[in-house]
């Protein structure tokens, strides 16, 4: 049954109409099929990112473990902030603001420099095989909202193709996208570092590719990897903002659930007084979620 | 019928073959839905290359209206070249000789910045339109080769992804890429500007996103794009050769037909003798193609 983990509620049935009104020919809302592409944000969007997001949890490892390594980069950005725990640059960081972002991926793009593909995949999977969540105590990859996969699972089924576009990073979660997210990784856009093709295989290489897909880079990374922005979008905080205001449907998952999961607005000020004062479609995992996980 | 404008011959039969090994779970050659990533070429590979790329003529005439609004900019590369009629420039720029490109794009790049997706689209759309080939005396897009869209419908329908990665326009060739190819702009790789979100729209940059996809640039390319590389390729010139050989089914496009099209070995040297000596599936257009162009 379509949306079942949903409850019967307004939010669920303004996503059952767009699917309606869009397939009709005849309605001025029809939407050309090679024109239905879906854009969602990750972390917050289709799981939990509380206290903080997964993959930051694998970066500050390995910063730590650069630190250990050459005790003289404790004196330099960004490791001096991780190493002091310091809660500003931490909590910019949880909060992905950009000039804190760009901060640690200088340091994530010295880490994993010259690393091949295969070998950075299998950190990441070991990774996601052995790390719990701190307050659920399983692995991040059971804290998929079912909800989501369901929403996932109603749009594929009427065409739309589905990309997930985070401001994390992109050959993170493309280790897990397809068994866990039914997405193909060429469906998976991030912020991502260059790769050089030398000797015959390739190489990650210490500088970014493009910008990172926060903010206005939502928007940018969308159109360079689809040709299109998303007519139908989904995120949860402030740096999805341009990424849903250039879509038709626009979905806000708002974190409201203390019981089940979080109560955060810390972040997503500016989306949810957007969403609210634009009548977006406003998610409340709270009310609109009968279940929330997909394990 | 599949392949029904392929000869009967060794090379029609070593598709099929693939595609049945492939398919066979019990087979060493077995290949997971996931992997069944495609990746071609364009011009000479999909369509008519000579006497030059379609694009290049769009070029040219864009950087000669460029040259006719600032007279100064006839004493500056690229538009030195073009508007003395450089032959060594020229035939470098039709080879796709890396450096030529990048001066060449350094034009481009000027010309269209500041422009709209939308913008370059109709330019692109209208240029599609109104020029017909030089010796065909038809539009580019009659000159796509039919017996590799039958390829494309025989990989499709065995769940292969398709991909053109071209040193090309990607966004000159995702205005036709739907219509003509039957290939989602989103499966459309090449070359390409950066793309700013400015003021709640899309511009395009004077600076290159990435590098170009020529030679290692291609399966750089394409791993960015797909988390992969691709295991089925087709090619026809030595900017092809790094994304063959990492593939598994090598298909080169071999211009020996005289009578319906071109013989072409300038650019392809290395590839051709990597092929031959490999044993690649080379594609004789004379030998193995019944039909050559879709119209």
């Amino acid at each position: 049954m379509s949306l079942s983990s949903w409850n019967d509620t307004p939010t669920k049935q303004s996503i059952l109409d767009f699917m309606t009104s869009t397939n009709d020919k005849k309605s001025p809302e029809y939407i050309p099929l090679s024109e239905r592409v879906a854009a969602f944000d990750n972390d917050g969007t289709l799981w939990v990112e509380q206290p903080a997001p997964a993959q930051t949890e694998l970066l500050l490892g390995k910063l730590v473990e650069q630190v250990k390594a050459d005790p003289s980069l404790a004196q330099e950005d960004p490791y001096k902030g991780i190493v002091n725990q310091d809660s500003v640059f931490l909590q910019a960081l949880a909060q992905q603001v950009p000039e804190a972002i760009i901060a640690f991926l200088s340091g994530v793009g010295k880490a994993w420099e010259g690393t091949t593909p295969e070998a950075y995949e299998a950190e990441v999977q070991a990774f996601l095989d052995h790390t719990k969540h701190p307050r659920y105590d399983r692995p991040w990859t059971d804290l998929v909202y079912l909800p989501m996969l369901e929403l996932f699972d109603l749009l594929s089924g009427n065409g739309w193709r589905i990309f997930v576009c985070s401001g994390g990073g992109r050959d993170f979660m493309r280790v897990y996208s397809e068994e866990i997210l039914g997405i193909f990784r060429e469906n998976v856009i991030g912020s991502a570092p260059e790769f050089a093709y030398l000797d015959g295989r390739l190489v990650r290489q210490n500088a970014l590719h493009g910008n990172i897909a926060l903010g206005p880079g939502k928007p940018e990374h969308i159109y360079a990897r689809t040709g299109r922005t998303a007519i139908f979008a989904g995120g949860n905080g402030d740096v999805d903002l341009e990424m849903l205001q250039e879509a038709r449907f626009r979905l806000v998952v708002v974190h409201d659930d203390e019981e089940r999961e979080y109560v955060v607005t810390a972040g997503a000020e500016k989306l949810l007084a957007a969403g609210e004062q634009g009548g977006w479609t406003m998610v409340s995992m709270k009310d609109d979620w009968k279940t929330v996980f997909s394990k």
